[in-house]
């Protein structure tokens, strides 16, 4: 366990007028260091994870009274010494704390360097690091859940456990390398094969989970789709107005609303309104359908709106052609139901369609309920591992090539050394992964997209 | 101390996504109820002022990992049993963990119900509860000292002593009237007048002190006005964009700015750019020139700008003869130096003007400097007592007229009862200024003003 020698310190909790702001230092002298401008107990004799109310002072200047936790070597989140100061939840006050505790050798802290300590000293991987930050910005219970097991292991163990294995049959393959004029065999084939093929199908099931895993962090993208006056407007507001009377039956807990996302039986769809498909030679219109058709292509769903009081069998049967084009699975809405002519409605196959009145509101439930059929996604519980994280997910195709290549090269009796580079690849691409393997490079771009305090 | 027999429980640090969010709890149960969804050390055995790692679970659902802090009553902010659960700062985990303390029993806090709490249980006086409140919503670093002063003890010890000293004379003239008919003075009038005296000179010193505490709360209402293209607008830009950014040199405390408030000697001055002053007969012009008279009259200070490119000596008589009716303090700026006619700068008395040129900064600290030595503010110092409080600078204000009735009663030898009910009135003031004196009317009034949470 190294200690860094700079104390860091940051805000801690979100800015803002509150009852209670949070900031925190982590570095060997950061008691000391909050000892010289703290009026109360004599914090370097107490014992860790005890509390002290004192004022700060800086200088001759109080500056407010506090609750000062105290964290002490390895038995911190950093596993360095570490302090919060608990003040009065002004920007102000927090502002001057911090400005005291720069003065006397602090600085502050740059985005995710908290976390980047903790796992610099290994108290944990760093698939679980990011998983801090996962826990954070989660937005549903979904992805809450999935975040929070791999930060308590998750995949990690799994992964260790399969790359010291492969490992050991590396270096079996080197070892012969130095006794290549003799032309023995340390490392048993169908030995190497087995283990292969594990590590292979669990890299596998863990890229199949991303599937899953991905949806549950970003959402699904759902597009409405429809000719001009479809309705597609009307239905958004009727899918997102009912569900944020839901959302915000908790005081305390509103947060800015993102205006077209919501959340359906755990998962969050995006659903994007879109300018109405026709052929046009208007310009400005031009560009707007182009923009419907660009975000089509990046839908995982199509919700497809039919003005039932203003189209045919024929026209609907021709829109469909054109939606099948794009090869996304779409559900076939029928809208405006009160005003459809009862001879259209006869010649339309009622297992098709999904009939609603997005004015009126009619029938929404229902559709939700067929959106939702179209993902089979499970509730997430404590222990499913799920790959979540687009870094880890491409490790994994990663790891899988390489791997694929170590059989192919088995098959093809290639020598050796040629062996040993591609395990060595997949020992790479596995280790970089949890941060058994890792640059600056890599660790700055992972801990610059943290927070400031985490 | 009476420990509440409701847990309550409340966010309380700002909403938002950040490292670390704190969730508060107090009452006479509220740590059973934590250690239901609490899997970690017994809190229950756990001693006062101690930190405790676990993981918070919804029935069989784990929620977050988090430090569990213990306050025992009543050692506590609340003199209750009190815990603060430090969580990863997401909303949604925020959110699940209150849903879960709610369903073991837990119920919401209300705004300001903490400190109630802490005032109810004799934690300290009104005045200083409501001293919490303006430390939290400070924003100057004076107004932050005035409140920390209130709220460690200011005004309160010396009231307190002024009101048992006047509730012993109470008592003695009651007395009197007991034995009315023997025609005794059990309260000696002239050690009563002296006390009157002497309480009502602190009262009154408190009261003066309210002009400088006002304006350290609340800020300077200052106006920039002018003709119509004196440049006022480019001039409110040219003071507020410097001093952006002054106010924006440490990372991490940026807060939203108030457009038109910005800092001068620890003195926030609120600038208020006005419609041109002209006769109109257009009727929406006439109202701009409506309100722009308005808040004239509210302004402590007036910029009054003049347009040195387009005027002569005589146009600035007249105008201002003008400001001069509002009766208000103002400064004579003479802006657009640099396209001023040299020949009516002769004509004008450098000592009466400040002259500027608002678009290319010029001269733009001297005018500042011109500002504040209209005010002259001192620093607050540690111990310095400031009325701060519209509330307690009008009961002040009451108990000041009500000793002046007890002096003119003497004066004129009324009956002891008389006089007796003057003295009450005054108590009252002075009580309920500390909170002696309380009706739940006036709590509820005072903290539904405070966050939740706080």
């Amino acid at each position: 366990m190294n200690q860094a020698d700079d104390t860091i310190v940051a805000l801690a909790t979100a800015q803002g007028v509150s009852a209670l702001a949070v900031i925190r230092l982590s570095g060997k002298d950061c008691i000391s260091i909050v000892q010289k401008i703290f009026k109360g107990k004599n914090l370097l004799a107490a014992p860790s994870h005890t509390i002290h109310l004192g004022m700060i002072y800086d200088q001759e200047k109080p500056i407010d009274e506090v609750l000062v936790s105290l964290f002490k070597e390895p038995h911190s989140f950093t596993r360095e010494n570490s302090v919060e100061i608990s003040c009065h939840g002004s920007p102000l006050i927090a502002k001057e704390i911090i400005k005291a505790l720069l003065k006397q050798g602090a600085r502050l802290a740059g985005p995710g360097e908290f976390t980047k300590r903790a796992f610099l000293n290994g108290r944990f991987d760093l698939a679980q690091a990011e998983a801090v930050a996962d826990m954070i910005n989660a937005e549903t219970d979904n992805s809450r859940q999935a975040a929070l097991n791999q930060m308590r292991g998750g995949f990690s163990g799994e992964i260790k456990k399969l790359r010291d294995e492969l490992i050991h049959f590396a270096s079996l393959i080197e070892l012969e390398l130095d006794f290549a004029e003799e032309d023995v065999e340390f490392a048993q084939r169908d030995e190497l094969r087995k283990l292969v093929l594990k590590t292979q199908s669990v890299v596998r099931t863990l890229i199949h989970s991303f599937d899953q895993g991905n949806v549950i962090k970003n959402g699904i993208p759902t597009v409405i789709a429809g000719k001009p006056n479809a309705g597609k407007s009307t239905l958004l507001n009727a899918l997102l107005n009912e569900e944020k009377a839901i959302v915000s039956d908790l005081p305390g807990t509103t947060r800015d609303v993102i205006e077209d996302e919501m959340m359906l039986g755990g998962i969050s769809f995006r659903f994007m309104d879109t300018a109405g498909l026709r052929e046009t030679s208007d310009v400005v219109e031009a560009i707007g359908v182009e923009r419907t058709k660009e975000n089509l292509r990046k839908a995982s769903l199509i919700l497809y709106l039919f003005d039932l009081s203003a189209t045919t069998p024929q026209a609907i049967e021709k829109e469909e052609e054109e939606i099948k084009k794009l090869n996304i699975p779409y559900i076939k809405v029928g809208n405006k139901i009160d005003k459809a002519d009862p001879a259209l409605l006869k010649k339309l196959n009622p297992e098709e369609f999904i009939f609603i009145s997005a004015s009126s509101q009619k029938n929404i439930q229902q559709l939700k309920d067929k959106i939702l059929s179209h993902f089979h996604i499970q509730e997430v519980k404590q222990g499913d591992v799920l790959v979540t994280n687009l870094r880890h997910y491409q490790c994994l195709l990663q790891t899988d090539e390489a791997l694929t290549r170590v059989l192919l090269g088995m098959d093809n009796h290639i020598t050796g050394d040629f062996l040993a580079m591609d395990i060595r690849q997949a020992l790479h691409f596995l280790g970089e992964i949890t941060g058994s393997i890792s640059t600056e490079d890599l660790l700055d771009n992972i801990f610059s997209k943290f927070c400031i305090g985490k």
